[in-house]
C-alpha cells in the first residue's frame, strides 16, 4: 500500500486502541515493563498432552439458539467465524447438525457395508476402510440451510447466525471409486443410498457421476481422526455439496436403479417454490460469499483505514474473483485472494478500506470458476420466492453505523 | 491402481482384521446389527461448544520423555505424527519447545514494542497489531533437534520421536515488511533482536534480508487464535527456518547493525564440527522426509499390498519429488504427492507397495525445488562428524521384520 495508507492505518490503530493500558507512570512507555509472566516458569511441555485455547478466548465457541428447534438433538450449532482467520476451521469450532444426536461410536465395533447392485459385497471394519489408497483435500462443508432463516427477512444479528453453518478442513479417506471397483458395481446401478448409524439413521441418495467423480469416504479431519460430532469414525465427503449428504458415522452404501426418496430428500431438504411444486435434489452449494471483518460482531472504532475480510466459496470449483462494496452495491472493487485458492474450498478474500465515519453498506459478491455470480436477495426470491428454506446464498448486506456498529440489513 | 493391485489391496485387507467381529451369530454378515448407538439419541448440538477428539483417540497426544533436559519447563513435547494424516496439524497436538515454561498472558495486557533503528520506534497492542493488513500462509515448523539425539547412533523406538519435533499449521498476521514500513528502518540496520515474553526472555537475532522477505507476526493458527503453549498471542513466523527464531509470546523487535550474540545463538543452537569449531546462524531447515505409515508404532499385519506414505518438507520451498526405497536405498521409485504442494509446507506422500512378508529396509529421499537432495546419514557424518546436536535431516530407514513389527535401524 502507499505510503499515505499506511499512515492511515497506524493513526487509525492508535484511535481503535480498546485494551486497558500497562501500569501507568514514566515506564509506561519504551521499553514495556516486565509483565509479571516473565517473572516465574510457565507451564512445562507435559502440562497439555492434548492442548486447548487461551482461557481469554473462551468466548470463542460453537453456538445454538433454543428456538430453532425442538430439541438439541435436532438442530444445529453455529461455527464463530467472525473470530477465524485464514481459511482452515479448527475441529473443536466446527458447526455441527445432527438429526438424532451425536452418537458415540466404538470404532473396533463399527462396520461399514457396500452392497445393492455389486457384484461382491463387502463388510468392512475400520481398519479395513483405512488400508486402502488414501487422498487428502481441503474442502468446505455448508448446511443448505445456512442463512435460510432470512428468506421472509428475519434478521438474525451476527455473523455466526447468518452464515455460521459451514467449516472448511482438510479431510482424508479413500475414494468412493475405488470401493466401487472392490465391490464391483453392476452396470445398472445408477443411484447410491448412504445410511449414517445415529439414531435418525440419516439417509441421503445419491447419483452415480458424482460419486464416481471426487466423493471420498473419510476417517481424518485436520490431520487427526474425525471428530464424534463430525462422524467419527467414517464420514462420506461430497465435496461442494450440501452439508447433509456428507452423512456423518457412515455404516451403510447401498447400490440401486434410482433415488430412495428418504425422509430428507422429500419431506425435507426441497424448496418450495411460488408454484407450489418443490424443487428436489438441490445438491450444490452455489457460489456465495460474507464479509467477517466488520460484521455485527467485530464493530470498527473510530474513522481511518482498516482490513475488510471475509470468506467466498462455491460447490462448483474455484473462486474466480470477489467483489466488495463499500456503498451497497452502486460501486464494486476487486479484493484480493488469499492463496491458496483450492476447489471447493474456502477463499480468503481481504481489502482495505478507509471509513469516513459516515453510514455505509458493506457487500461482498463471489464470482466462481464457472462465471456464476452470486445473486442479490431480491433476485433468488424473483425466482425463487420466499417460501423456501435452503440454498439461500445471496448478497449479505451490512450497514456499518456512524458509531462504528454494523447492523444486519436487507436493501432493495 | 490397476485390477490386480486392487484384489491384493482387498486380501490384504482382509488379512489384516484386528478389531474384535460383531456379535457373532447369522446375522453377523450382512447387513451388519444395529448397534445400540442407534437406538438412544445422541448428544445434542450444545454438548460440547468448544469440542474434543473421541475417547477412543485418547492415546493421540503429544508426548515427552523425562530423561532428555532437567526440567519439563525448558523441555520438548513430540508431535503424534504417527497418527495424522494429511499435512495440517490440529492445534492440540502440535510439538511444543519451552525455555522457561509456556506463560500465561493476558492478551489486553501484552505489548509489541519495535525499537532500536528506527525513526519512529512503536508500542503496540494486540488488536493494534491485529488491525494491520494481513495474509495466511500454510507453513512447518520443525525444531533444529528433531532426529539429533541419532548423531551418534541413538536409536528412538517411534517415528513420535525421532521426527515429532514438527507441524505444519495456517498461521495469519502481518508481515514484518509492512511493520518496518511503518517504523521507518534506518538505512544501517541490518539484523533484528526478537524477544519473547517467556520466564526466558527468549532471543533470536535475524538478518534484514528474510525479515524483508516472509517473515510475519501472526496471531492465528489453524483459524483460531494461537494456543498459550504455542506464542499467544503474538508469535514470529520465520517460514522454513528453525522453530526457535520463530519466537513465541513475541515482545519485542530491535533493531541493530549486527547480530546480538545471544545464549540461544551461542552456547546453544550451533553446530559442534569435526575440527573443534562451531557453526554458527545454521537456520534453515533443509529438505527432510520420513515414512510415518509404516513405522514402529504402525506396524504392519501379514503380507500383502499397502499404501506407504509419509511427510517430506524442505526450509528452501517446494518439495519436488520424494523418493522410495523398499531395500534399503538399492532401488527407488518415485511417490505421489497430494496436492496441495506448498513452499515451506509439510507435502504428504504416498506410494503403494507389495510386502512379500520378507525383512525389508524402508526409506524416503526428500528432494526440494532447488535441487537439494537429502543425505544419507554417513553422507552428513562425513562432513559434520558425530558432534552436531541439530539439523540432522538424513534419510531414515525403518527395517520391517518378517513378523510385521518395524524397527528404527541405522544401515551403512
Amino acid at each position: 500500500m502507499s505510503d499515505v495508507d499506511r499512515k492511515t492505518f497506524l493513526l487509525g490503530a492508535a484511535a481503535a486502541v480498546t485494551p486497558a493500558p500497562p501500569a501507568p507512570g514514566p515506564g509506561a512507555g519504551l521499553p514495556p515493563n516486565v509483565p509479571d509472566w516473565m517473572k516465574t516458569l510457565g507451564k512445562g511441555v507435559d502440562a497439555d498432552p492434548y492442548g486447548a485455547p487461551s482461557a481469554f478466548e473462551k468466548d470463542v465457541v460453537r453456538r445454538n439458539v433454543d428456538w430453532l428447534t425442538a430439541t438439541t438433538e435436532s438442530s444445529v450449532s453455529f461455527t464463530p467465524i467472525q473470530d477465524l482467520d485464514g481459511i482452515i476451521t479448527p475441529n473443536g469450532l466446527c458447526f455441527v447438525r445432527h438429526h438424532g444426536g451425536a452418537p458415540t461410536i466404538d470404532p473396533a465395533q463399527h462396520r461399514l457395508m457396500i452392497h445393492g447392485l455389486v457384484d461382491r459385497p463387502l463388510l468392512l471394519t475400520v481398519e479395513e476402510v483405512k488400508r486402502f489408497p488414501s487422498q487428502s483435500r481441503i474442502h468446505f462443508m455448508e448446511c443448505p440451510a445456512n442463512g435460510g432463516m432470512e428468506w421472509r427477512g428475519a434478521q438474525m444479528q451476527g455473523v455466526q447466525f447468518t452464515h455460521g453453518m459451514i467449516h472448511c478442513c482438510e479431510w482424508t479417506g479413500v475414494k468412493l471409486s475405488v470401493l466401487m471397483n472392490e465391490v464391483g458395481v453392476k452396470s445398472n446401478a445408477s443411484w447410491i443410498l448412504a445410511e449414517g448409524a445415529d439414531a435418525a439413521a440419516m439417509t441421503r441418495s445419491l447419483p452415480m457421476a458424482k460419486a464416481r467423480d471426487d466423493v471420498f469416504v473419510a476417517w481424518s479431519q485436520n490431520g487427526e481422526r474425525l471428530r464424534p460430532e463430525n462422524g467419527y469414525p467414517l464420514r462420506l465427503i461430497v465435496p461442494g455439496w450440501q452439508g447433509n449428504v456428507n452423512v456423518k458415522w457412515l455404516r451403510r452404501l447401498k447400490f440401486g436403479d434410482g433415488p430412495w426418496e428418504t425422509r430428507e430428500e422429500t419431506s425435507k431438504y426441497t424448496e418450495l417454490m411460488p408454484d407450489g411444486k418443490a424443487r428436489q435434489f438441490t445438491w450444490v452449494n452455489e457460489a456465495k460469499s460474507v464479509i467477517t471483518k466488520p460484521c455485527p460482531e467485530k464493530p470498527i472504532h473510530g474513522p481511518g483505514t482498516y482490513e475488510v475480510s471475509g470468506l467466498a466459496w462455491s460447490g462448483r470449483g474455484k473462486i474466480a474473483r470477489v467483489d466488495v462494496s463499500f456503498d451497497g452495491g452502486d460501486n464494486w472493487q476487486t479484493a484480493a485472494l488469499a492463496p491458496p485458492v483450492l476447489s471447493k474450498c474456502l477463499t480468503r478474500f481481504r481489502i482495505p478500506w478507509t471509513w469516513n465515519g459516515r453510514t455505509a453498506f458493506l457487500q461482498s459478491r463471489a464470482i466462481d470458476e464457472t462465471g456464476y455470480v452470486q445473486p442479490t436477495l431480491e433476485q433468488l426470491r424473483a425466482v425463487r420466492g420466499v417460501n423456501a428454506i435452503y440454498n439461500k446464498n445471496a448478497i449479505q448486506t451490512w450497514r456499518v453505523n456512524s458509531d462504528g456498529t454494523v447492523d444486519n440489513v436487507q436493501i432493495a
